[in-house]
């Protein structure tokens, strides 16, 4: 890590702008986005880490991670997340968490309800970003749902689906993840035993690989839906043609709302805590992060106090 | 041509199944699609051609291409254009209209009105495949709509949007071409001069070229629709971040309504006649395709007396 790193105490004091207010981590935790970046995926430069759990005023809060303008045609009309001015913590403009202190838009912070604890708080971001996925998806009573992957994205996913009057499919690779989404109702299969056939009324493409969207619209029903939560860096080689043939919608998905993933917690609808493989001191983040790569290895959390 | 081949009177004289009926071709018309089975594009063996105008018992006749069982759990849904049991004139296991006669099933046939030209009729399933792009976006009054590609597909697809309430711009590489859609309410602009910004609510891809769907992900605006009507062969390199990172959604969209398309024709609400660049008889049928392989060549239609 050079120009994308953990907070280095002589030079990454932060500065609140006007509106913002600094938080004191108490636990940020490591993404698979966090270690692209680490590799030089967006260019970033500054403090890595945008799944946050912190204090201000002697209060538990989490932040959204887009701060965006408030003012251009997007955010007025609810699209803040993709405000073309925006800044992301820790990803694009903007210092992350992975550091003592945290300046961040007293707008973006939501107070964490006492019902929720540590361990489960720091999973609100990406437990957003997986709830986000119902969004878009009627999960209808007797709809088929597959949920591509069991790394965090696929079992979190798959996880905020169980609760959904859908019928949810986990199609993994790793059988000793299976027990997590198992015990919360969740049937999951191995990839190699995936019936390839387009039976699906939705699926979710939480892979992370190209080779998880070629079986997406494989396993997609005509005129079914693929929700696309991977991104694939570059421009690998997909085979397009079943979207049309198919007439498949393919969806693209990213942020959810931190706050509705806050209420599930508190509300007990979704367990993450399950996910969680590892946690690290901040003066130990160089082995968070050589954990967090490591094969079958899911949630790495970083404390800070 | 040997296997995709045009009708061999020696060899092809139809012979109808239970519930079809022998059609008389008038004309038949050639598709990008026809240029690549000939050249081996789904391995099809038989006679070419699924642009049928034809007569049976003295009443003009065009045809659905899409054969499929009526009895399977997607054609009872109304999904019958995707019954996996299906046939396809001219391209999956069914002979095509590239003929003196073809033999069709009758439920697929549908009236030609008398208001409808020859010349237009012959357009019906082309512009059945453009119209059908409209089941899928909601092209309300301010909403912008652009149409990239302007060879057969695109500008029947911009024909199509002109008359909804969307403001339809077609983006293209051949100024020659724009005064077909222009005289009929579209916008047309060079590829060159088209801004690469994300503006666009919703952007038909129909270049034929994955170069085509980066320029639709760039023009699309934030959770803007691309609607996929090009098919790529084989799996071309495309950059997908833009997707998920703008969550976008792209619709795959195939065929569509012979009888909407004969309806559009009859109340002059889309005149397709400007597209047609060539017309040969039957036994020059090798000439015709290599008129159609020429750049800039429109559609292509061989008369079969």
């Amino acid at each position: 890590m050079d120009g994308a790193r953990v907070a280095l105490a002589t030079r990454d004091e932060p500065v609140p702008l006007p509106g913002e207010v600094v938080v004191s981590v108490l636990r940020a935790g490591i993404c698979s986005t966090d270690l692209e970046i680490a590799r030089g995926y967006m260019g970033f430069q500054g403090v890595l880490g945008h799944e946050l759990l912190g204090t201000v005023e002697g209060r538990r809060v989490c932040a959204e991670i887009n701060f965006s303008c408030g003012s251009c045609a997007l955010c007025r009309s609810g699209q803040k997340n993709h405000c073309p001015a925006r800044t992301v913590m820790g990803i694009l403009g903007h210092d992350g968490a992975l550091a003592e202190k945290i300046a961040v838009p007293r707008t973006a912070l939501h107070a964490v309800p006492d019902a929720v604890s540590d361990d489960a708080a720091a999973f609100a971001e990406p437990l957003a970003a997986a709830l986000h996925v119902r969004d878009d998806l009627e999960c209808r009573r007797g709809d088929r749902i597959a949920v591509l992957g069991d790394g965090k994205l696929g079992l979190l996913a798959a996880l905020a689906l169980a609760r959904t009057p859908a019928e949810t499919t986990l199609v993994g690779r790793h059988a000793e993840h299976f027990p997590i989404v198992e015990s919360q109702g969740v049937r999951a299969v191995l990839e190699k035993d995936a019936v390839r056939k387009a039976s699906f009324d939705a699926v979710v493409e939480a892979t992370g690989s190209p080779a998880g969207l070629d079986l997406a619209l494989a396993l997609a029903r005509p005129r079914g839906t693929v929700v696309l939560k991977s991104t694939y860096a570059g421009a690998p080689p997909v085979a397009l043609a079943p979207v049309v043939i198919h007439e498949i919608r393919v969806l693209g998905s990213r942020c959810g709302s931190i706050e509705r993933a806050l209420s599930a917690l508190a509300e007990r609808l979704v367990d993450p805590v399950p996910l969680l493989s590892a946690t690290f001191p901040l003066e130990k983040a160089d082995l968070a992060f050589a954990r967090a790569r490591e094969p079958g290895v899911l949630k790495v959390v970083v404390t800070s106090r």
